[in-house]
């Protein structure tokens, strides 16, 4: 088992989606092979377009992501979508048979069409979030991109999966419904692209201007996130979405900030596995934690100060 | 400042509510004055019932934990209630002046009325819940029990403060919408006793039998939750629902199953303590760490090896 993670991305970089597939099953189970994998992939990150594309239910993202994968194919980009879902228990490609027949629809070449995955809740928010940060890793280094990830609703861990693109998009839909949904959620700030999808239903030009409104009302000393009416049903304003996007990727290049960006989305992954690690010393305890636990139960030791025996007694070493 | 925890803890103690309120601010805070807090406290902790409440927002749960109240202090208890409300950006007291007039209207001599505090979000709801842990162990340490710990709505922030108590009392109301929305954040499954609140409106007898069939589908070997109609606003039915939760308490007694109990409530709370010393970590870099993420910034290591890096590399040492 010890080379096969070499191997698959060996032919994961010559473009066989099953070992791709494969890869980003391991990275989702974790443990050594999920590191392995990591480690392999790691040095041959950075190259690709990492784009989040958020929004309420029924703000019609999956068919945006669609086409703006199509208006990434046209081109020449290699596109991978990541759908993340932490609503579905279902993991795996079978369920988005009907995206894959849409995407084959919309005129890519079969060798062109995207690569789609599906990633879903294993039970542990916080695991879903870092496993899919790992996947666009994956992704990125057997060489997609853009790699596009979308997320279904607009909880914590959509928040937390959108936080980690270069290029958030957050779509509305005509409806002040949406927008208070998608702002108590905390999704409205992340946005770097605003689309105003189904704006050919009414109310579109009143969604547009209370996203304007909104603006006014914040700091945008670089980057004021543009508002793109789409229609992507029918493909309208999708191209235009996209040419928006690939601005703001240039303005994150031009000002030196795509580093600071994925600085900060470095130290999130690492902050994660460090949780990672923490809930296995308490899940599957030693000893010596067992003894700890034991203490505060009966009142002997508070638990912050169990916390600070437990990390400060952890076998020195430098790798995994 | 290094003595006056140990004086507050004193006066507390004593019944002084201004020093509890001081004692919980000092918690709620967290840092060095937490921690000393955590340690005065500790020893202390065991003796009160830790009773949590949990419902779905307008099942009249603010009423019905006042009118437990109210039963609790007949018994001679020397009552507190923590209202833990992720939604609400407001800590302290003032926002309660109505429960405080509602609880003294229902009778109970002012020395003997509850302690009443209300905990708001802190903007990281794992601080929250951390939080809430703290206080009801000053509040047991002081002399308060029992101790009833009501959430506000039905979110991942109510499922672990009310997880950490040793009877759970669930409340629902007559209609579907409120058990579904119990239901689907976990809570049903986390009832030691039901409350069927405002049973004088149509529908509670299907609200019952509906928990009923719940229970029916479930695994009950000791101990299977009883669900007791209430009429919170007019008293009516409360005391049967208190003798049900002290009777609760007993059961855990004599099956020697609060132990366990306290032991998962102790693990996890160690768990969150932990959480919260490695986003310190990350939130203010020590030299080492800066560098780590620099190094996974650049693609030199993946995160899951700087995260193992930082864990093994902490100073030994036995105290905070």
């Amino acid at each position: 088992m010890t080379r096969e993670p070499a191997e698959l991305f060996k032919a994961a970089c010559g473009g066989d989606r099953r070992a791709t597939g494969r890869l980003l099953s391991l990275v989702e189970r974790g443990g050594a092979d999920g590191d392995l994998v990591a480690q392999i992939a790691w040095p041959k990150t950075g190259g690709a377009h990492v784009v989040g594309v958020t929004g309420a239910p029924g703000v019609g993202k999956s068919t945006l992501v669609d086409r703006m994968a199509a208006a990434a194919i046209a081109e020449g980009g290699r596109v991978a979508i990541l759908a993340v879902d932490p609503s579905s228990p279902l993991t795996g490609g079978a369920i988005l048979g009907d995206r894959v027949r849409m995407n084959s629809a919309l005129g890519a070449p079969a060798g062109k069409s995207p690569f789609i995955r599906s990633m879903a809740s294993r039970g542990q928010s916080g695991g879903l979030a870092l496993a899919a940060l790992g996947a666009v890793r994956v992704l990125d280094a057997v060489g997609h991109d853009p790699i596009i990830v979308e997320t279904v609703g607009t909880g914590q861990v959509e928040v937390d999966v959108v936080n980690a693109a270069d290029t958030v998009v957050v779509a509305v839909s005509p409806g002040w419904g949406d927008a208070v949904q998608a702002n108590k959620a905390g999704l409205l700030e992340l946005a770097d692209v605003f689309a105003v999808n189904k704006s050919d239903r009414p109310g579109a030009a009143d969604a547009r201007r209370d996203l304007e409104l909104m603006l006014d009302l914040g700091d945008h000393p670089d980057w004021r996130p543009p508002i793109v009416e789409t229609t992507a049903t029918a493909g309208e304003g999708v191209e235009a979405l996209w040419k928006h996007v690939c601005s703001h990727r240039l303005h994150l290049l031009e000002t030196h900030s795509l580093e600071a960006r994925r600085g900060g989305r470095a130290a999130e992954e690492v902050r994660r596995h460090l949780h990672n690690r923490i809930d296995g010393l308490i899940a599957r305890p030693s000893e010596q934690v067992r003894q700890l636990i034991r203490e505060v139960t009966e009142g002997l030791r508070p638990p912050s100060e169990a916390a600070q025996t437990i990390l400060r007694s952890q076998p020195p070493g430098d790798s995994p």
